[in-house]
């Protein structure tokens, strides 16, 4: 899975959001202040300031790599059949929020607090990201493969529920994200009824 | 569903925890002050201390009260096959996210927020439910009417599914709460392998 901040240039910005991260998540993102984010970077707010004006500019960086990350999850997936490109790409997407777990769930809980022109900017990334599903699922039930009576409903479930470990997972616990990705890949397909 | 607080005596107790779970919502617990909540109840600050003495009292309340109500939900299911009584508790767990969508998305936002004591007593409720689940699994494996491996792998995502149902539902949505609660019903069938 890699390190979901190795795309960002300057080892200070790395730091900043790796501590934002782990703030966030123990005191939300209104409960943790500029000052706390920037000492736990080992730097002064005004040093901060250097690579992200606002407090809100980091969470959106935040936010913003977990879904392009998650996107590009996805979408890498290789050119194969379709029952085996939604077992891969539910894989993926479980793995995923199992390996991010930390930075996902800040994500997912604090997502009300972008504007409305970021938040529109997520929000296409998610629908684009559910649409790579929702295209591989109808293709599968027009060519036979998935039964399925509501493609819709159905392909939410399925995402919805690989998002979700994010809310729970902890890298403490019996699974790797690997064998998360395997267990929801097999439990995909049983909803997916694969002939 | 009914109205989640109904058993709460006071009237002006039950505005104070609406407008607190609406400012949550919009504004995260950290970003929602004690002011607010008492003005969108019609309420001075000092009224509002007579109901609830602190902001994280009343977050207690709503993150309890969701539980319990959940709780109870899946625990009323009456006795009947497993087969039944599996398809009637995922049924309720869905319909209850999607009914309480927005109190049970501060729920599951705002936990980090709570001391640890109280943690403490969340926790066991959140495991009392998945045990409910998790029982009736176990009877079916053993029943030979599920097929599942991974017993509490495959409850855990059952459950995560119907919970993570208050993270993206809309009552503007194409769908109602009892709608979801019998598709994801179906879909946790499939995933248990109902012979």
């Amino acid at each position: 899975m890699g390190d979901l901040w190795a795309g960002v240039e300057a080892e200070a910005a790395r730091r900043l959001l790796r501590g934002a991260v782990g703030l966030f998540a123990a005191k939300g993102y209104g409960g943790a202040s500029t000052r706390e984010i920037a000492e736990s970077a080992g730097m002064s707010p005004a040093a901060m300031y250097v690579h992200f004006a606002t407090k809100a500019e980091l969470l959106y960086r935040i936010v913003g790599t977990v879904h392009e990350a998650a996107h590009a999850a996805v979408a890498e997936v290789g050119n194969t059949t379709v029952v085996e490109r939604v077992r891969a790409m539910v894989f993926a997407l479980a793995a995923f929020h199992a390996a991010h777990q930390q930075a996902a769930r800040v994500t997912q809980n604090e997502l009300a607090a972008l504007d409305s022109e970021r938040w529109g900017v997520i929000r296409d990334l998610r629908d684009a990201t559910e649409g790579l599903f929702l295209r591989q699922v109808e293709l599968g039930v027009r060519a036979g493969v998935f039964d399925v009576a509501d493609v819709p409903g159905t392909t939410r479930a399925i995402v919805s529920m690989c998002v979700d470990v994010a809310r729970w997972y902890s890298p403490a616990g019996p699974r790797t994200p690997d064998e998360i990705g395997a267990l929801y890949a097999h439990l995909a397909m049983r909803m997916l009824a694969v002939h």
